[in-house]
């Protein structure tokens, strides 16, 4: 262990002790009945060097539910495979708020604003159906790869509760395929989806599935070049506007690294070239983002002067 | 010149005249009588480095109006002036669409999205007449100061060839107005905004004034201290995230560089630490940003593998 | 016949010689596969005097689907069956254009604003599902009953067509569902909708049908008090506001009776207390109503000066 | 007096009575200093038959702002002059919600919904501006005319007090003028308007002013045809669709009557060859109605099944 990191080490430390002293204020999701069960006052985080160096604090070995954070491992997926023509059926832009999501998708023919917002990656499992024949079992075989974990698996709990009462992605779902852009039957795409939000993880091991956006593409433990560079680059640009839904601006400037959360609690945010840094915490702020999490990573950042600005 | 300097010269001169060469599409601003005049084929290229090292290519040395660049400097002074205040009146998310700016400022009771649309600049005017005197001189004087140059001016005749026309923004500007957030006569307002988008500045110089951006808050030419480290970081983070209107997740996308354009067809963008690149191409996109600048960045940083991603 | 009537049926006579003559704008409903395929160039006309008098010009004693227009005898069963209770889930406000209608019921909590739209009717649908057993069997005894014809159906086909291509409906109710404004399950309130609008009726027949909303309340052939005189009145000024999608002012402005179409290209529209008049053309114009069937009534109340203004 | 008008009489008198003990709820316009100023417990109430007999209740003869009223002369003038080319500049549709106004008019390209929103009525002024010298003092001769009183004046307290803090109609004018619909100066256009909306009338002269609405176009104290009968069925179905901002329906549903509201707390409502009512009380609805006087005329049309459907 190099002194920066013995330093690293000391600083989460030392904010990891400050936070879980101070008031943990928000909710846990309710929508999704069973994540509305987990206990709030889990807290880990993990720290990953690009030398293969790793921290854990905390509930950092507990597995959770990491939600749209799957988003970004399903863009990465789809992008590896079919290459910029994606990028036909979903836009790249920030959203704005998610009041304008549903107004701008008929002003937009069907084009979600971002792969990040529900709508854009119900479209990106549409493709995902198109291009394989067992889309569940494809996208999970991509996660054991990347993660270099092979007993990584969607939770089937998790994935029937949330269908149960998504029914503000179905009218997602079926709008997109109303307005074209899903070419699969709405009930398809939905479960698929609900399935890849389902994927279950720990901190330590999302660190090392997502070191791949901070090694140039590549996964730190194999010689598995994931993405090339300019793909790496594109997803983490993606990540710093839109992955953290109407909080992305606020997450840019208060923290200054490319991330993406969900709403189980779970932040996973990247030091491209040197690191990646992930966190749970499951109660939310009003922006859905974890209270703890936002938190943790604006008090970081400010200790270590680490932003990609 | 060490050689990595060279390279870049390589770079930039390879690709200045392959865009010459190219079809230059777009149409010149003509919602501003004055711009419109301008002829769409000049073409200006600037890079500095931070050890002061500075490039020019084409019409590199010809002033031209640098519009919503401005915004950026008007932020700076502001921000400098009255810290972390200014964000109880204007916020710092994407907006979206130009088509949602209106509705979003009813939703959010007047607050614009971020310093950088027509509607959070002009709520940064009506601060700056608030704290100074004479806003239209403290201002340039700012300029000047930051610019290392004491020849820069209003444009007079831009200046007023906007505010003959500059019905959208009276609207934006008695809009905000009605809703609590502008505090001065929005004819005051909207004369100092106007005076403010009419700076005018060659790429050398645009270069030289964006400086301490890319050198941690502080002038590369002088000792001056613009901002502190986090304010420096934060104006770059919301120009990734804002700076290009609802192009901007398309070029943090394409470019991974933080910048800003303006309608007169400038655009700088900024690789902390490192350097400041200045455009200028009067032909514009669809969505208001310079075609060829927008072209030129994209194969610049492919050519040097820089973003900040 | 008295000579009023006499008068009438000369005026119609004319106009009806007159447009049929003319070029015949506009496109039959392309988004049910099964209506697209409809003779363009039918044109029938009914006009029932509440003396039980009745004309019929053209293609009226042809059936055809009824769809939207169904949506006033479902409010009228509705209605009747609950009373002022009904106005806790549906408003009875216009709706601006369809392109709000997604934005407002976010921001009225799934309220949809009328009966009329397909949010409203929707919502009306899940509530006829609430208070009986057999919804489908117990709207179509109420279509029997209030026509006097036991040979009225649903047509399967129509439904079936409908059904297969609804990815809007389904979007509308599954969003609604996620705002608390349904009760039951999406699958079954579209069902029951896509059957409810399907219903087909020749002119002839529809006039009968409506003939209660012209007579106080009341059957015109029997007895039977289908509202009270205020809930007639109430859905006749629901019909004004709200009968032609977002040409609802236009056709108060240009004809002056309210009235309700289908994109069938059925029109039914009231004078109260004289006539019940019946139209069906299948072109319809951009708005979604019957081309031919906006042209006859206009010239018709300019001809008769009729108008409830 | 006709037995049918004593009963009238006693009807009124009766509801006249009862409403003015109830609670009267909400606030008098508090966005026009002068109008916040009213006493609001003031109530009048006047009807005023056809056959010329006028009855007059509580604070009938005492002048008040007719505000939005106004917009009904305003357009009837116009309409007069220019014909149905008026419709080439605003619409006759409901606008949904005052919240959808912006929006809309960006998508309609500054073309107002209709002529009863704030946006319409600044077009229509746009237009008085084009046709004639001193629009002021033509429409001030207009209302004279109409009323048959020569002492009806604008108050100059109430418009520069409105003008004075208009910045909505000021954003409103400006933005419309950026999309072309607006010829004049933006301050042109607002002050008319102010002056317009700041027309001074007693119930029983509102009553006198719009009989001509309820008498077939002619003023009923002279042989003057203000309007033809189409026109003047044109503007009854515009104040039915229109005519109560976003309360349009509910009036029609509830009220059953053509009629416009003003935020000085006057109604007038017509029935059409019957009568005119005219009603002042200031408190407002949140709609922006008189709370007093919409309950009135519920009950008043409950009470003599007066309605046109």
């Amino acid at each position: 262990m190099i002194s920066k990191e013995k330093e690293y080490f000391e600083i989460i430390n030392k904010i990891y002790l400050k936070v879980i002293k101070e008031e943990n204020l928000g909710e846990t999701a309710n929508y999704i009945p069973e994540l509305s069960k987990i206990d709030g006052e889990k807290f880990g985080v993990s720290l990953l060097f690009t030398d293969q160096l790793q921290f854990g604090f905390g509930d950092c070995e507990e597995k959770f539910s990491i939600q749209s954070i799957s988003k970004v491992l399903l863009l990465a997926l789809v992008y590896r495979d079919i290459g910029e023509k994606i990028w036909e059926r979903v836009d790249v832009e920030p959203s704005g708020t998610s009041f304008n999501s549903l107004l701008q998708l008929e002003t937009d023919k069907g084009i979600p604003r971002n792969p990040f917002i529900n709508s854009g990656a119900l479209v990106v499992c549409d493709i995902l159906i198109d291009i394989c024949d067992d889309p569940k079992a494809y996208f999970l075989d991509f996660i054991k790869k990347v993660s270099g974990n092979y007993s990584i698996q969607y939770s089937d709990k998790i994935a029937k509760s949330e269908f149960s009462t998504a029914y503000r992605n179905a009218a997602l779902t079926n709008f997109i395929k109303s307005l074209g852009n899903i070419h699969n039957s709405p009930d398809d795409v939905l479960d698929l989806y609900v399935y890849i939000c389902s994927i279950e993880m720990s901190c330590m091991e999302l660190s090392k599935t997502f070191s791949f956006l901070a090694n140039k593409g590549k996964n730190l433990f194999d010689d598995y070049q994931v993405l090339n560079i300019s793909q790496t680059k594109r997803i983490n640009a993606i990540m710093q506007t839109c992955g953290f839904y109407d909080e992305s601006g606020e997450f840019a400037f208060r923290v200054g690294l490319p991330g993406k959360s969900g709403v189980g609690g779970g932040i996973v945010a990247i030091m491209p070239k040197y690191y990646i840094v992930s966190l749970w915490s499951p109660k939310l702020n009003l922006k859905g983002n974890s209270y703890r999490g936002m938190k943790f990573l604006e008090e970081f950042t400010t200790a270590t002067e680490d932003s990609i600005f």
